[in-house]
């Protein structure tokens, strides 16, 4: 599928994983020119998702090494193509996980591309020209114009970078669902890691009573004094679930460690709406009793559109809503994704590419 | 919490299994007199849902023994209370899953009481006096007068009892996802047995699109010639199922085997609808990727309130809509519960407890 791609001529220094171990190392290779309608990016942060040690790894199956990983981007545009007339050199502009869709369909049509069937992502894809991607784990990023956001300027660059996977992936669902409109629903967030404090933040920002549902009784203490989430279940107390039982009306799930799913819809409502937005790779456990008897919903979502990203952006700019980071350095990649791997993170890493934070 | 029930002085003769083996055998027990909010009902015929073989054999371990099962009833009233102001003796009556609900939560207040969280069953429930319920394989029933329907009049009896469960259960999701209202959508059945074969009759007269989905080759012919299907996917040819993939809008799963709902998703459009409505006793797998990627939903259904249970016999009266059955005498139902396990019956057993049919 890939082909020659001869308009790759400059070169960037990147980290990227070179087999099964997922061991990150430095790594240099070709970008783009930058066209008629891409924007050239000084990478300043990523963020390291959840989805970076999958691919590191090759948990799916699906990578192509090496692998670049990377798609929590924010820098400074360097360089703008012709067609480019919304950012300019100068601007903090942010890349989340799309390179690429088809453009035609009528999901990319309608402003939902992150649901187009031939939809590539920043990194692991293959974009237009057929030349593999490669993610922000690197220096600079050449991007088409169609999938870069503004990031507000009250917002430190550092912990707005998670923003575009973690934070849109919890808005998305979230606004889905109408709970930017509405106040006071009985919010439940399952597991509460980078995508996960997020979603508490989202919530309470839309006056929601939120509950935390998690395997750790450590991360009550943390959820309720320094998340403001109203209440927590600990999911591996039956009693306490039990107790809850049909209390809630909406759930996001964001966990993605393989699990049932068949206690966490008993918690909710008649008719109420459970969001899967993690990826094991293997199935969910699907019991078909708590589904039927209360006509339960469980639906899918990944990311969100670059609209949405765009809004999620200026919410974030308006509420004063970022990540819980831990900034690293490039040199200790590989010690942040062992850490990642044990859930050892409160609640992002975000790597430092371009050093400009204090040694760490 | 069975208490005694001093007022259960009418003796009735049924069929029940008395254990695992689940054999169906002659048995006598008692009914409650009929009191001032029952109808006592003369039954005439009782379908065989698939339900019945899981409680027979205890599958779901939650059997009381002995069990008498039975919730596809249709009689004529032959006693009323004096409470009872909506049948006289000597209507068509139905009955099917209900016997009793709380009548307080907000589900019965709303007419939604199929999802009472006390809900009981018309047998192995526990009635509101405490006692067992024992179902429709038997002479006679006496019934709350809040959960009996009427049976139009051009509706032949035998093949109107099935609708009381299989009927309902299919009708109120395709209910309840707008698919009465609108016209010419893309719809899926899996499965083309008791509920299947009713979702494409209701599929088709509500003038929608209707594809069959099934591991059985032989049932693509049924399914077009028979039962007026308007295309038929074979779910154990991948390539069949992958040229199809995002073609349809809604799919009602009504396999009550244990299976993996991946492919099944992957034919639904972005957006789209899986209702499940079957109750195996093991989960089903449920693959995030199908689901995220597709922004797909999964729902579950269980039978349909009381009103909706109406609503759908007249449905069923106006659109001259009725179960594709087999008749069988009381001492043929072994043979027709081991014939059901193997799938073994177009498309419905109706055990004619009357003996009004000629000899079967």
């Amino acid at each position: 599928m890939a082909q020659t791609t001869p308009n790759h001529t400059q070169t960037v220094s990147g980290w990227a994983a070179h087999d099964q171990s997922g061991k990150i190392v430095p790594y240099t290779f070709k970008r783009r020119e930058n066209g008629a309608d891409d924007l050239t990016i000084k990478i300043l942060y990523c963020g390291i998702c959840h989805t970076d040690l999958h691919y590191a790894k090759n948990d799916w199956g699906l990578t192509m090494y090496p692998v670049v990983p990377g798609h929590e981007i924010v820098g400074i545009v360097t360089k703008v193509g012709n067609n480019v007339t919304k950012f300019k050199v100068g601007d903090r502009a942010g890349v989340g996980c799309l390179a690429a869709t088809c453009l035609k369909c009528e999901y990319c049509k309608e402003g939902h591309e992150n649901y187009c069937d031939e939809l590539q992502f920043v990194y692991n894809g293959i974009f237009w020209d057929g030349s593999i991607t490669y993610g922000g784990y690197s220096e600079f990023l050449v991007v088409d114009r169609r999938y870069v956001v503004r990031v507000p300027d009250n917002l430190p660059m550092d912990a707005a970078a998670p923003l575009l996977c973690a934070g849109i992936t919890v808005y998305s669902p979230l606004k889905d669902n109408n709970l930017l409109e509405t106040r006071g629903k009985r919010v439940g967030v399952v597991g509460l890691g980078g995508l996960g404090h997020i979603a508490v933040k989202f919530a309470k920002a839309f006056h929601h009573h939120v509950t935390v549902i998690s395997t750790s009784p450590s991360k009550e203490k943390e959820a309720k004094e320094r998340l403001g989430a109203d209440d927590f279940i600990l999911s591996t107390n039956p009693q306490q679930m039990l107790s809850k039982k049909r209390s809630l009306d909406f759930i996001l799930d964001t966990v993605s460690a393989q699990h049932s799913l068949g206690a966490i819809l008993e918690l909710l409502k008649v008719n109420g709406t459970l969001v899967i937005v993690g990826a094991p790779d293997k199935p969910f456990d699907l019991p078909s009793f708590p589904l039927i008897f209360g006509k339960r919903v469980v639906k899918g979502s990944i990311i969100g559109s670059i609209e949405e990203t765009q809004d999620m952006m200026d919410v974030c700019g308006k509420h004063n809503i970022t990540c819980d980071i831990e900034v690293v350095s490039t040199n200790r990649i590989n010690e942040a994704l062992d850490r990642l791997a044990k859930n050892d993170v409160k609640y992002r890493f975000v790597i430092d590419i371009a050093g400009f934070s204090s040694k760490l």
